[in-house]
């Protein structure tokens, strides 16, 4: 006789996505797109305004800052910001990649014939604040610095604060990917300096995906008219059309911006970032714990572990077959993600969305079940 | 004392939206997106395979030609099929303007540098048909042709059928922008034998905005490679990912998706492009009289309107002002929109979205109302 393993499920029913994204959200931030609204309706641009004031605070950067949005996924509002901000003419960006995110954004620049050059190291090493300093004395043509704030490749968190130091002590502009970062890892534009930022609703600020936004300086956007090679992700044109009219340009993703609106206003009540890093750092350390307990090796060392997504060596033991622990995973109602090292096979699991200590717990339990049906040998059951 | 008017709503309690959208969707639509799914889901992968699909066949397109989806609004459909199709080398797109739409479009191809030239007719004037043979006879440069099936700026029904012919007669390429038309006037990729037409969930589809699509040639998408001048407006890079994986390149709106799928379930269930082209003639009929009873005028002859949004002049009696009429209409529940022309002060009455006949009565009655509120003099009162 079989019995079906007990199912997890979010407070909708579905599975728990411990994925980079799209993530778990509230049943109340998916009830929130239950509505239509007008695009030119009052209570709708009340919304919107809400959403780009409160996303433009927790940046830390209400005065000399604004936050323009984009349709589209996180990847547009970094396309956005890199084409929009880097001068076609006498501009030169320096990539610090150490992972997917980072070479993306080199494709983009190549794309684009943006002049770049990258400073890359491995993805379980965060790029060097000193060896920038040296890029940065030895090239003065170079004019922005990208670097993305936590690498999902690998779950690590670069060094923010240091490399905007040298940045500005260089006089260079500091342009960050701080997709899978923000909402719950602090950022403070005024001690960070930052150009720009770019972040995305479905992240930690936990709305549904299907939005990105840049939070940049407004005499930076108002210099940069004509910058961008596309309509779509001119990041000055839109901004223009917002202070006009308080409207997005085209039709602004309705459901999704409304969605977000809720998402900030539970994000608020949880204790804003420090709350949410509390609970996603819980999380973390919860997982970690638990899978070494296991055998499981982390990629990285605790100290560059950002608490948003956790890399996971494959297990030598070839028993271990990740499509077999992931479809296992899965009808117990825990969603995992394969890895995208290039360095070593691996998977991940994410500790970001709805998910809270009762559902890590639960992931740690269906992943000790799994390896025991699966036969897998592991250092210690679980519980041990 | 005063008595608030009688409030009309959607199913979910929402005004109604007689705009060019966001549109009023039904309520199962928007609960579709209580769910969260991951991007690697099969059950996802399933629906986004299925919404594909059926884009394709609805265009009569099924065989030779595939839908490529993209993140964002129509406009970035739009521009991606502009950019990723017509070369940058040896390609000239032939521009058939009469609104503001296709003066987009005229602009998208001044920002990406794409050889382009414009054919403009006034707003209440289609593109001819002749005209446009004589000037691809006279320029064997042009290697493209784009044109705006129909333009909601004015409502007019360009003749797409007869300026495919053409086009096809000398051998140039057809791109269409379809976007306010797709799903309530057939289109037939088979006989009009066009390159690619972009259009939108959230128009007669009546999903929720968020996401554009490209229903292509897929020889046109396998020559297409490093064409386009941006990463995330590539549609072949975007189909070249879907064909591979299945799976978006990046993030996908997910909800957005899941929503479009279940407002394709219903477009079917209403008697398909056949059955929703029925509804909004009949909606366009009713609004169309029932306005010209109380002595508005269209702005086209019967001939040219399409089914979609209707402008009207606005009327000469100066008590008429269009802020007071809109925000009276509203305070009733019907949002109406502004008119968009050049030519002539106008606003605009939507037939599109989840709008019955009954909510079309609702609206006029609301509007004879409004207009006795106003002391505007009109023809007759709408029983008349």
């Amino acid at each position: 006789m079989s019995t079906a393993p007990p199912r997890a499920a979010s407070e909708t029913g579905d599975s728990l996505l411990l994925t980079p994204g799209p993530l778990t959200t509230s049943a109340t931030v998916k009830q929130a797109m239950l509505h239509d609204w007008g695009s030119r309706d009052a209570a709708f641009i009340r919304i919107n305004r809400e959403v780009l004031e409160r996303l433009t605070e927790l940046a830390g950067a209400t005065g000399t800052y604004t936050t323009v949005p984009l349709q589209g996924s996180g990847t547009f509002a970094v396309e956005a910001m890199l084409t929009t901000f880097v001068p076609r003419k006498g501009g030169k960006v320096l990539l610090l990649v150490n992972g997917a995110y980072g070479k993306r954004a080199a494709r983009i620049c190549d794309i684009a014939g943006l002049d770049h050059a990258v400073q890359e190291t491995a993805e379980n090493v965060p790029p060097s604040p000193a060896a920038l300093a040296t890029r940065l004395e030895a090239e003065p043509g170079i004019t922005h610095v990208f670097v993305v704030h936590c690498e999902t490749t690998s779950g690590i968190l670069n060094p923010l604060a240091e490399i905007a130091q040298v940045v500005r002590r260089f006089g260079r502009r500091l342009l960050v990917d701080a997709m899978s970062a923000f909402g719950a890892i602090a950022i403070d534009a005024r001690r960070l300096g930052f150009e720009a930022l770019a972040a995305s609703s479905n992240k930690c600020l936990e709305g549904v995906p299907g939005m990105g936004f840049v939070i940049c300086r407004k005499e930076t956007l108002a210099a940069a008219s004509g910058n961008a090679r596309t309509l779509s992700l001119d990041l000055h044109d839109q901004w223009a059309a917002l202070e006009k009219t308080e409207q997005w340009r085209f039709t602004p993703p309705i459901h999704v911006i409304v969605a977000l609106h809720q998402a900030l206003a539970e994000h608020r009540a949880e204790g804003g970032i420090a709350g949410r890093c509390q609970r996603y750092t819980g999380n973390c350390r919860r997982l970690v714990d638990g899978m070494r307990r296991m055998g499981f090796h982390t990629l990285l060392p605790d100290g560059l572990q950002a608490p948003i997504i956790v890399t996971f060596r494959t297990p030598a033991d070839p028993r271990f077959v990740f499509q077999a622990f992931y479809d296992r995973l899965k009808e117990r109602g825990y969603v995992i993600y394969p890895g995208k090292l290039t360095v070593a096979d691996s998977f991940r699991i994410g500790c970001i969305g709805r998910i809270g200590a009762e559902h890590m717990d639960g992931a740690l339990q269906a992943i000790d079940a799994v390896l025991t049906e699966m036969g897998v040998r592991r250092r210690a059951p679980l519980a041990a």
